[in-house]
């Protein structure tokens, strides 16, 4: 097999690359890095000593030393589609988007809808915090007014509680970041709280439990 | 007002200790760094521009550059005590230890009791996972044999759903790491899921807000 054992290799400047998001939406590629977030079908795989010198991947890891390997993959975006969906208002941390994905899929499987100004689900923060999620349930994007269904907004100012309101399908759980705005004229829940504020992907996770929980029982 | 102009300063060289987790223990000390973070009561604080020159400050944050201020606080520990309480079993992620005091204050106003091998919930990954919840509802140490109460144990393996299991106060909430054991002999609860396995953090505000919930509606 042939072995890179230059920092000038096409492979390894391509995942230089796409650290940046400029990069990662002009190639519609993404990195995973470690064995336990590598997918299926990568465009490319590097292995330390297998095809690539290990400190030239260390080079190119955003983890730092000691990474086994990198894999290449193209983006996927699904349709903003299904009984529940997550859409998110300008949530900007990466590791929140990723992890929101990642209980989107655990706890309802359901697609999470990025609107403008969320982070981007591809950035290799997201990458790991999503463990997976991100292979196996792409994230769709598409403006709020473009979908259809019960609009339900989580707001720590709303006056209803979500465990109180009903819910008709298709259902929309609208999240936006801790501190920033959320569209107007929806239906607003919250969860109740003992401090000033959960995090975003905390919330999601709830709403999602108890949403998906009441779903399953209207059958 | 003194301002600090030396890298050699006592407080700096404080600071800079306090990244390690064997000068915590031993000083009994933590750090908060950013506007957002920093707590009242602080040892000493210092502030960009004001008691210190910005570029030495730099130096010393764990978070890099532009960083405006640190914070000095005493560690305070609580008894493990409460109506609910979450026993973490070799929770090695300082940011899922920080996230859960987050959530376990802001869902149910509850104390967090690390077990042995947990991360240190006063290293700066923690304290700023936790967004202030580690001042107003500070962790407490102990074995979960010395604990008393329902305790029922978060088990992706488990037959039992969560949402259908009784529970009688004190309840403690045992979690584990993702991947590691959880102790033997104790009650054990899924949460349905779809995927894989729910992040830690995740998991523990679900169950919260479950278990709240219910103790709420038994009055």
């Amino acid at each position: 097999m042939f072995v890179i054992t230059s920092a000038d290799n096409d492979k390894l400047k391509t995942i230089r690359k796409l650290q940046q998001k400029r990069w990662r939406n002009k190639l519609g590629l993404f990195t995973a890095e470690g064995e336990d977030l590598v997918g299926p079908n990568p465009v490319f795989l590097l292995r330390a000593g297998e095809n690539v010198e290990p400190d030239l991947l260390d080079a190119v890891s955003t983890l730092g030393s000691g990474t086994r390997v990198i894999g290449v993959y193209e983006q996927k975006w699904a349709e903003p589609e299904g009984d529940l969906l997550v859409y998110l208002h300008r949530v900007e941390d990466p590791g929140n988007v990723g992890a929101i994905i990642r209980s989107a899929h655990a706890l309802a499987d359901a697609t999470v809808v990025l609107g403008p100004s969320c982070a981007d689900p591809y950035s290799p923060k997201a990458v790991r915090a999503s463990m997976g999620s991100i292979f196996t349930h792409p994230p769709a994007r598409a403006m709020l007014d473009a979908l259809d269904g019960h609009k339900i907004a989580l707001d720590a100012n709303a006056q209803a509680e979500l465990r109180d309101v009903g819910v008709t399908r298709p259902v929309v759980l609208v999240l936006g970041s801790e501190r920033g705005e959320l569209p107007q004229g929806l239906q607003s829940v919250r969860i109740p709280v003992h401090a000033d504020s959960l995090n975003v992907a905390m919330a999601a996770s709830v709403a999602l439990y108890e949403v998906a929980n009441r779903m399953a029982a209207d059958g």
